[in-house]
């Protein structure tokens, strides 16, 4: 199992399509924050199906916690944090 | 020295302000989300001028990974996720 911090940032004509999909795996926080404990499988298939909805300059970000002690991070899409592009 | 994930959820009327003092602190990764190292008074300083900005509805959540290797999640003003009420 491993401990999942996600955030995506997506065109608004997919935010609904996204939240729906990371609801069914972890749990709301806010905004477009979710948190959760999921199965490498799970992790997996999650990673997977958001993929597939992004376009354009959607991105998503996975902080992955493997057992809560150590972190990854793992980005997906277009990063737009400032290392990428100034704001 | 921890590694801190922090994620603000604020009225629109403060969302300027609140950028401008997590980017004093942390790197911007998307929408309202911030990541980076800081010092425990660092960490602290940050956390009192985010609680003084805070109104209303507004909340903050900060994951801290105490040498990134621990996680500890802390909440300041309201908590919108799903634990605290249905969307």
């Amino acid at each position: 199992m491993a401990y999942l911090i996600a955030v995506y940032d997506v065109n608004q004509k997919r935010v609904g399509k996204m939240l729906k999909l990371f609801r069914r795996y972890l749990t709301w926080v806010q905004n477009s924050v979710f948190e959760g404990e999921l199965t490498e499988a799970q992790f997996q298939a999650l990673r997977q199906e958001a993929d597939a909805l992004l376009q354009d300059q959607d991105g998503v970000v996975f902080y992955r916690l493997r057992d809560e002690r150590y972190r990854d991070r793992i980005a997906l899409g277009e990063e737009k944090g400032e290392r990428s592009r100034f704001l």
